[in-house]
């Protein structure tokens, strides 16, 4: 089955917000085994929503419209709807009831005329109803094709967005979409491109391959569509197979933070750590898995040379000698802030995050990243490329890429 | 002007990535006066990129294409340009000799076919040479409209797009278009709505009025076009001249960041941070503005009990007492971290960001903030709701507010 999806918002043609509703309906759409092959952004304008629905219309079995539903002048979905499907707006008691009820719940009394109209429904549609907002998700259909209309506001698209699945999918046999994505690090992408050519051409037909190169590591992403979940699966992981004898990946596709809190919940390991550029990055990575607090401890923040001294004890003289940007600084400031929180495990990071400083040897994007334990401790020196924001998220990589190397070395 | 964007990619319709490349172009366009319609993502299909490519240059005068230029077989976007404008590919020797420069940088002494492929471009096209990258932008030509297509690498893209601009803007006078967004806190949207009714109804035509609600504030887009920069902003000014008497409003539409950046290097002020369950997000969040080690010299991350007692020098018996998630315990950390870094202000953050955790009294969402300087420390208690990750943005969304505010009443 193929899918499109059309976001309605000037707030996203002008830039001023990033389409995350989209991606995480493409995302599930993909794990319904629904194939999403287009997404199209345009404004709050009569006649460029009614060009894309129709272009949707005819080219896919599902089209799923968001924003444009709420309450004020500039929301004109729903009266759009009425003339593409040659339909009128009718009041629904339902809604209506839900619209009260909502209100009761947030204490508030003065339910407008604006706030009922929101009950106004095409007549054709069935509605989705909304346990979080006023707006109710709008079905409706034509030629083989449903078009869901739904909010923007993106707690209540999600949860319309499996309110609706529930119903869509009675009766319906959908594909299975599988897809797997791989890790390679360290070799760029043309040259992998060049080691796995053969391999590429003698890839199943059914199987699509796509390279996703970012700095210092190329993911490859093998998917298939059937109806047989199995037969895809069995396909790319023979794939696979193959693969592995001519390259080294990583299949690993959880998260890092989340790859870390599982070894150190194994390992019964604890952390810490001291950031002079990357700036509490790291502690906060760490501690976006719930229940992190049990391995992770804290650390410090030494943004300042003086911080760098007084809180982790490095000698000012080290720091003159060598910079707040070297070797042995990183080396001390990991060794000191272990001991400080008594952490089985320490990282440290200092560095020219950018857009000025660096010195001719260690210019902007040069990095010290340190890993330190009981058991010793390394420091590689590394040098990014990027904006400021693009450096240290690769810092931040890279620091927990090494980590978890360490550890899983520890006894 | 009208432009479209056209998103290439496979990994934006499964919703593997956000298309933060299309919010950047946009953003772009728009602060140079040129109106984007429309934004695409297609498939790395021939069919598909031809029609997307058909109807914008159909539509408009300038059309940005990411994505598909990489050196790998499912890299098709030059192929498919030479295909639409008639064209065949033919090696440029300037970007043949910016790959063998960029290889040479990066140390890598094998330049594969691959590689010097990525010199091969439409004979029609200009190119836009790449300092950051192997693949140029290529520029193309057809009825009055310029197609430019850019690798999808980010930060690639961006510099490339600037490179652009400078060619593209000789001898064209671009209109201005001028947008002014307001915020206004703790009025629902549709009540907002009712209260300007006959504001909004009085608005100049050439002003466009867009109302763009989050939960506790709705933001009001003002905006227009027009070859007089100067005339849409008085026009601007005159209606939110009017609006100041209906409603109380903010105008600042600076980033937190930077808010707090420019505050303190107009007071001459520095902050340190104590962070318990934000464990280092306010601290990488402050670090993001260039330059911000300035005013931001560090912080502590205690998320452990041990770590408040040891590091920030928190009594025991207070926390026994009181609990960690408690007013006195964030105070003390205000207070202890101030004085340990010698910083003019400092923020301190406690508190259940959840799943788990949370007491009758203080459930899952609690968090004390406090904001303390030589002036005196206030603390606020917040429930917010939401999952582990909003949670802790709002939280630091709240700190960085009330700091800014203490900052202003700072002589």
């Amino acid at each position: 089955m193929k899918a499109q999806i059309i976001s309605i918002g000037d707030e996203i043609l002008i830039g001023q917000i990033v389409n995350t509703n989209a991606a995480w309906i493409a995302n599930y759409l993909t794990s319904e085994g629904i194939e999403c092959t287009k997404i199209t952004t345009v404004s709050d304008s009569k006649e460029s929503i009614v060009t894309a629905l129709k272009n949707a219309v005819d080219n896919s079995e599902l089209v799923i419209i968001t924003g444009g539903l709420g309450p004020t002048n500039d929301d004109i979905t729903k009266h759009t709807l009425c003339s593409f499907f040659n339909d009128k707006l009718e009041k629904n008691n339902d809604v209506l009831s839900d619209i009260k009820k909502f209100f009761k719940q947030k204490g508030r009394s003065n339910i407008l005329d604006l706030n009922k109209d929101q009950a106004l429904v095409p007549s054709k549609s069935k509605v989705i109803r909304n346990p979080l907002g006023t707006a109710p998700g709008i079905w409706l259909s034509q030629n083989n094709c449903e078009v869901l209309a739904l909010p923007g506001v993106p707690y209540e698209m999600k949860i319309l967005v499996e309110h609706f699945f529930r119903e869509f999918k009675k009766n319906r046999k959908l594909d299975s979409i599988v897809q797997k994505t791989i890790f390679i690090r360290n070799i760029p992408e043309s040259q992998l491109a060049f080691m796995l050519k053969e391999w590429e051409a003698s890839i199943n037909k059914d199987i699509k391959l796509a390279y996703l190169p970012s700095p210092g590591v190329v993911r490859l992403r093998l998917s298939g569509i059937s109806n047989s979940k199995a037969k895809i699966e069995s396909l790319i992981k023979c794939e696979l197979d193959k693969l592995s004898s001519i390259v080294k990946y990583d299949d690993n596709s959880k998260d890092l933070n989340q790859l870390v809190y599982d070894l150190c919940k194994i390992k019964c390991i604890s952390i810490s750590v001291a950031e002079s550029c990357t700036s509490g990055l790291i502690a906060s990575s760490l501690s976006q898995v719930p229940g992190s607090s049990n391995s992770f401890l804290g650390g410090i923040i030494c943004y300042s040379d003086l911080s760098k001294i007084n809180l982790l004890g490095i000698s000012p003289d080290l720091i003159k000698k060598k910079s707040s940007v070297s070797k042995d600084v990183c080396f001390e400031m990991a060794q000191n802030v272990r001991n400080k929180f008594n952490s089985d495990f320490s990282i440290a990071t200092t560095g020219y995050a950018g857009p000025t400083g660096g010195t001719e040897d260690n210019p902007v994007g040069t990095v010290f990243i340190t890993i330190n334990s009981l058991k010793g401790s390394i420091t590689e020196k590394i040098l990014f490329s990027g904006d400021r924001k693009i450096i240290l998220n690769q810092v931040r990589i890279k620091a927990l890429e090494l980590l978890i190397n360490e550890i899983k070395k520890y006894e």
